[in-house]
């Protein structure tokens, strides 16, 4: 999220309304670009934002995490082929929070473009952590934004899933789809308790080595235990078996997918979203505020005195933070 | 960090300062307590941070960490059993950011306190994500600084080395040792670029194994290239080999360790305390304005149509957020 003066430049507020409506038109090299804006924070993104917001919710956004290995760029590239037969539009965004550089990601997109290469029906978008100041989550959610108000009809998410950054992204999907392998390490034991709770639907990927129906009977028994959170009421997550590189399994678990996607009752998917938007409008008004707090400090100016007093060791980082807000929070 | 009216009650503030009074007194189980109050946010956490907070400073803070498997438990017995020897008090919080339970953690506690048990000199604490709201590199920060204000001479941070929230803990550290052992995956690669950036010192345990000498100059080929940080002007990052289980290299660790307190010169720990002060108060005051604006929002009060439009999709977050900031921050 872009803050500050700049942000406010006639210029720059032009120049993210113009992208937006090319954007809006259909255009794929104006989508890349669009993206290239949000993931770099540029000053057009906040007015790029604004404009692509009201065109969005249309798409159903499905996040695909699991353990290194676990096959899941093969799931993704497989199911992509199965949406696509069905005359649907897809964009894949893979985020890779642990790699501050973008150079594996970007090779790992030419890999992948050349199988879906010449389709305009399949968007493919590598990010990794190297430059988004707000935070990976929320640039990624803004980036499936750009895709949903481009008009996909389906957008999946694909990420690492091993610490809280991934979790964060996964939050943002309709439905989240954890997967696994037969003997990975503890194998059950990898999917972290997290992930547990928000995963809607299973898959045990390289069903054909041993020890796969072990591993689907440990996560049913997992299942069991985990007391079943709110939104599971009408929805037990199933565990589903797949060969991701013979393309077997994968038809049921778009089945499943849609099946989700009904179950998600007009009324829950409201309430998660209103959850959802709550959460980011606070997000984005504590960044910002961190950005003002920062520059005013910075700027020698009327918080100086407090930062003062807590380098002297007379003022406690918590009450000078009480004293700031008191000051200026109305 | 404990926000709201209830931080402001009477009792919880009376508390608050009794509770540091007998810390600093060294009470040992109100330190134990004191831990507590700070890990779960109680009301009486901000009156406590307070009255503690003064008697901070003068502790050396070492950051451990390194992949699973790396022997970093073993160093951290022998490292206090070297530091006990020359007289010096130690402090030990070890963190599991990777764990939503703390019963792993206590049970590790147990095993560790068998060696020093009866040894007060020695004060053993885990971590784990479970609780701190605010954040776990936050809450291990002030846990720090109650062992600071305690009177510890020194205080270990041990962590696993994987993701973003163990790579904030380690910032709060004054010298950070990354440890690593030969063989493991890619070895060298393991370390996140991120570690690389902020590590003081390194190790490379269980250097009786293959390939340790390889380690060391992969390491050493590694720091030539990742271009000098302003911070290593005056230090650069020692390699060293430990075979922990045996004791051996544990000594010259703790002899770096005193090196680089020495080499961290006055105005270069001021400089650094300064930007860390800074970011605190920064997060503090984002983290309080969050818990307002959230507060408000689910009170129906003023920013109720704000949060509407943004629900209707008229009004995007990024905007919605300018506009609370508009409305509420002078």
């Amino acid at each position: 999220m872009h803050s500050g003066s700049t942000g406010h430049d006639a210029h720059a507020v032009e120049h993210g309304r113009e992208l937006a409506k090319r954007v809006l038109s259909g255009d794929w090299r104006s989508l890349a670009r669009a993206i290239t804006v949000i993931e770099n924070d540029e000053a057009a993104a906040d007015a790029l934002a604004a404009a692509l917001y009201p065109k969005t919710g249309h798409a159903h956004v499905i996040g695909i995490t699991g353990p290194p290995g676990s096959g899941k760029s093969t799931i993704v590239d497989v199911l992509v082929k199965v949406i696509r037969d069905q005359g649907m539009t897809v964009g894949v965004v893979a985020v890779d929070p642990s790699s501050p550089f973008t150079g594996g990601a970007v090779l790992g997109d030419r890999v992948r473009m050349q199988r879906h290469a010449g389709d305009a029906g399949v968007f493919i978008r590598s990010m990794a952590s190297r430059k988004q100041a707000g935070g990976l989550a929320p640039a990624t959610r803004d980036v499936i934004r750009a895709l949903d108000a481009f008009g996909r009809d389906v957008i999946i998410v694909e990420t690492v899933g091993v610490g809280q950054v991934e979790l964060d992204i996964m939050k943002v999907a309709d439905t989240v789809v954890v997967v696994t392998v037969p003997g990975l390490g503890d194998g059950v034991q990898t999917i972290k308790a997290g992930l547990l709770e928000i995963a809607d639907i299973f898959v045990v990927n390289m069903a054909d080595r041993p020890g796969a129906n072990q591993s689907v009977s440990d996560l049913k028994i997992m299942l069991t235990l985990g007391g079943a959170e709110e939104r599971r009421r009408r929805w037990k997550p199933p565990v589903i078996q797949t060969v991701a590189t013979a393309g077997t399994g994968i038809a049921e678990l778009w089945e499943r997918i849609l099946e989700h996607r009904r179950v998600l009752q007009a009324d829950e998917r409201m309430g998660r979203s209103h959850d959802r938007l709550r959460a980011e409008v606070v997000e984005a008004v504590q960044h910002r505020v961190g950005t003002i707090v920062s520059e005013q400090m910075s700027r020698n100016g009327s918080m100086e005195p407090v930062l003062a007093a807590v380098l002297r060791r007379e003022l406690d980082p918590r009450t000078a933070a009480s004293t700031i807000i008191a000051q200026h929070f109305k």
